[in-house]
């Protein structure tokens, strides 16, 4: 189950140590510019060894087509992008080979396969979130032919929350943090965690603008269901809430509801959704991120053999895996929210009257 | 896009106020014994009408099986259920049917599809949640065959939460609460919104004990992605968190990792998944739902014609939709869980030699 | 796997001697007009009890929607459409309880699901086609806005072949022929096979016309891979071929290609399909059925309990099942046309401005 | 739609001049042995450039896994398979840029997308066959592990029929006859065509042997309906039947019967297939191929420009396609018995319990 997406469908491959990782994006209407500059410098924003904050491991991360662009537009035909893996230091894994990780995929992998690629994590590596960005990329070229940006940053690291949502701000911090205010703090949280050889947790927002009212899928593929299916199965995400989501629910209706007028809605309690459709307004959604499972503290676990052991991992990895999770989120709200235009097309007799009447 | 799930997968029809709700379960394997009471009675469960503190709204809800039993027994072949609908007073929504509710998917729906069934919300009422239970009960039969059972409860009520998890007590409790203690507060807080015509958000908790360790289908079919994608699908749910979720976000990861021993998992912050793959553990899931759009104060809204207008619903609605959310919860996870056991079939080489070698 | 088709998608239930049959039709596009008449005149079409010629079973086979159409449009939700069994005379069937007969699917049910509705064939009946006509006449309502039709005719019976293929006259024979010179040999076949106790095979030939050019899917979604998994899935359907299908294969590309002119092709020996996507030609197919199983002959066979008997079934059953199979080819056809053409609105980057630019 | 099947499911890409072609099969059982020289060796099969009866372009068709196999085993994840074009003479097609020509995919994927790569017939061109035979070779891999072997041959060039089916003196024929006798004239056939600038249809018969009892999901996804669908979408299939499919129409019920016996069936009229599913017996199928429309005579078309031209083809072609599909054709069926084999695991609630119970 290696695929996302109706009509606007990619399906991944790859393993954090195997020759490459990469997708097939199908469902790419002809005819779009593809700006392969646009996809590299999108993977660029994810890619690791860019600061002392993210993983040392150094990735080139560099995309290249395959097929479905011919002089440099989208033919209609499936789009593979592959990602070949240079920095493969297999050596640095030698000794979880037969660990069970505390906090991974190892055990689960190991216990429904009975075989793992255990070099990296294999496919449960958030490696392979550099496919979804490369596909996500595709689908905010798409989007932006209809007007749709999406944005995302840090609001929380550890209990520091931000107070400020600032986009500017966030592309040019460090850490995608949304508050120039909280910034340092979130930086120091960091620091402390990696200096004792630890982990730590954080949040991302993200936001579409600009969005058409009537996007989403009733009743089993909901614009805000297929978020959230999006979200929470990228690594490590833990929780999803759209608008205001768990304040929502210490509220009063008369609170909550937003006002309809003629200049749109009073407020933005729901996120930009009411009914799994988009409304118009803006979308909005956060999703939180646990700690990083790879610590360097000793910890105590089983092996393969069944034997309880204690070990400290070696190696390279994220002290806040949410850092990186930003361009992530973007990536998968963006396929989201262009499959969801593409699969509304179909939504009014009066669009299939446009499109086959000369 | 009305189906959910790909192996265990069922297919709902019927608006508020139609003739009939209902839907096709597809893929129940043969030989499993269709126990109606149990689905009836996990039908009552849901019913309206039980009590002040839910809708007035007097249905029934008899559920007919018109196929896919035979002798009792499941046949392999679809499984219809309908529920015809007997107390549809559409003259009480009458004064909706130009007008926007807050809130509501009326604007949406009207702008995605220029038409919509506005007699009680049509198919965007919570009513259809009644053909997810009839489903998730049918789910439930199956994960009883290896184990599994799923329960479900009340934790929070606007501002008042559950100290307590037991389930036992929420069986009985006239809101399901988790919790003795909390119960008397958080009625009170449901008859207080009551009175003020308004209405009030909630929380709901399920947990399924006894899944084997395998279930779920990575990467884009991950068993907290479906879930996620399941819980927030229901009307009116607005977060989901897996395990610790929320609380995950502040840890460091020496704390939140769950050390594995040779007798299981020393604790379960991660709520039974890792890698999108059940560990073993309880499989824990969150869901938070906003206070129900319908109330009865006078609201700011637009009428169809795009002018604005001053109006106050009339009906019968749900002061706290969570309530009767939990054996909706239950059945979602049930579904999701069901599918999953029937996906991972195919994971081992193994299997297939199992099956097929006499 | 009960559902057929993407976008137009279709999902039905229900066994020969069951309560009742039915589908539930999804992604219809909202405001279409539901000729509710129209649907039940297909239906009648299709209705055993017509003539000597075809089963004597009496079935009303009155549709009834329950879902989906709102003052007479549909309003973009699910359509459901049921259809109660009246005359089930399990009893004729008691006899079969134990028995596997030749050429049914009674052995290979048995075998798959360890049980089974043998009621009439339960759900291999082809009474389960009809709910394929009432989904196949929604979709027939859709292709009309678009200006296409469709049409089909008896071509052979046994070894009486029409040489003739006249829409009109088939209209009118009560076997469907497309042949005024044929259908008197054809239809002395059928009665042979009937007088003898036997059933007889025969073929059908459908034609689309007002096609547009592109419409499939490529690569594994072409018009015609999906109109031969269309047809191949009918009860009894044994070959299928697509234009001059077989006749192609014994000629030189020189004779098979259709030469392109400014007016349109010069010939159609393609069937109106080229790389799978329709050319704006007539789309033609052709469909071979077996004889019915179901004869009155003593035959060999086994009874679930392995041992070898002897039997001769009982009961009411057509002579030749490719007769009432027309309107089942014609459904079959316009749900795949309809289907494809819903995907094909969002094969170019122009429509996606055409539909969300104001 | 570049995605075929449901469990066994794989994804291709790539067009004939673009970089590479390759495909992802996804739902790969984990523990298989991945053989990678048979994979190979089933390219070979189908590499051009091996006589002068099939096209003169050279392509190493050089395969290479990028995922999913660890120390040569299947570890659930998906297997991504490249391979990269090498013989890529686009020059050779700089005059077809501007031209349909008849019988191909130019005219309407034109049409469609409004773009098209014309090197080669880019996404249309048959090359994309090879990434079904790698896909196909690891379908056999599985298939062997439950005994199921599968063979195919050529039984028609133009007119001339196979009259014996003898599957080894086909492995050993240049052309694939499965006809000693017809051989030489089949192979005559296609050099007079080719001689005379032309082209030449054939047809191809496949067999699956072993195949258990019970594959098959009805109503909508048969066996027999599947390999039509997977049958038709081959490159210029015009055809496909099923058992003695055509001849079964010309016959009486009770000379079309297979007779039900303790030691199986007396006869296979039905092609191994009742009811959509397996019946133990083996699987028959034949698909006829039209001649490929790339012939180098003169022919009359249009351009893009819309105005009538003369021309005659230049470049490497097939003089007979059907030669070069025959182990298309098993790819295919392996394909579909595969994803078959995996979904029929979940038929019966006993093989749930098997599989979960320890």
């Amino acid at each position: 189950m290696n695929s996302f997406g109706l009509r606007f469908r990619f399906t991944t491959f790859g393993e954090s140590h195997g020759k490459a990782i990469g997708c097939i994006v199908d469902g790419v209407p002809a005819g779009l510019e593809i700006d392969e500059e646009f996809i590299q410098s999108e993977l660029n924003r994810r890619r690791p060894g860019q600061s002392s904050l993210t993983t040392a491991r150094k990735e080139a991360d560099k995309v290249e087509i395959l097929s479905g662009v011919f002089e440099g537009k989208s033919t209609g035909t499936p789009i593979a992008m592959v990602i070949f893996n240079t920095d493969q230091k297999s050596r640095d894994y030698g000794n979880i080979k037969d660990i069970f990780r505390p906090g991974h995929a190892d055990f689960t992998y190991w216990n429904k396969y009975g075989i793992r690629d255990y070099r990296g994590g294999g496919r449960s590596s958030a490696r392979e979130t550099a496919a979804r960005v490369a596909a996500g990329a595709v689908a905010k070229l798409i989007l932006k032919e209809i007007g749709v940006d999406i944005k995302g940053a840090i609001v929380q690291v550890g209990k520091v929350e931000s107070k400020e949502l600032d986009f500017d701000f966030a592309k040019n911090s460090i850490i995608n943090s949304s508050d120039k205010s909280a910034e340092s703090n979130q930086i120091e949280a960091i620091e402390s965690a990696k200096k004792s050889h630890d982990s730590i947790g954080g949040a991302v927002l993200v936001k579409a603008f600009g969005v058409p009212v009537g996007l989403g899928e009733p009743l089993y593929h909901k614009l805000d269901s297929q978020l959230a299916n999006a979200f929470m199965g990228i690594n490590a995400a833990k929780a999803v809430e759209i608008g205001d989501g768990i304040d929502s629910c210490e509220r009063f209706g008369s609170e909550n509801n937003d006002a309809i007028g003629k200049d749109g809605f009073a407020s933005n309690h729901s996120g930009g959704i009411l009914g799994g459709i988009s409304n118009g307004d803006e979308v909005v959604a956060k999703v939180w991120f646990k700690p990083t499972p790879s610590i360097f503290q000793e910890q105590t676990s089983l092996n393969t053999s069944g034997e309880e052991i204690k070990y400290a991992l070696k190696g390279r990895h994220d002290p806040c895996v949410a850092i990186r999770a930003v361009v992530v989120c973007e990536a998968m709200m963006a396929i989201v929210l262009a499959d969801m235009a593409l699969l509304n097309m179909s939504s009014k007799i009066d669009y299939l009257k446009k499109v086959y009447t000369k």
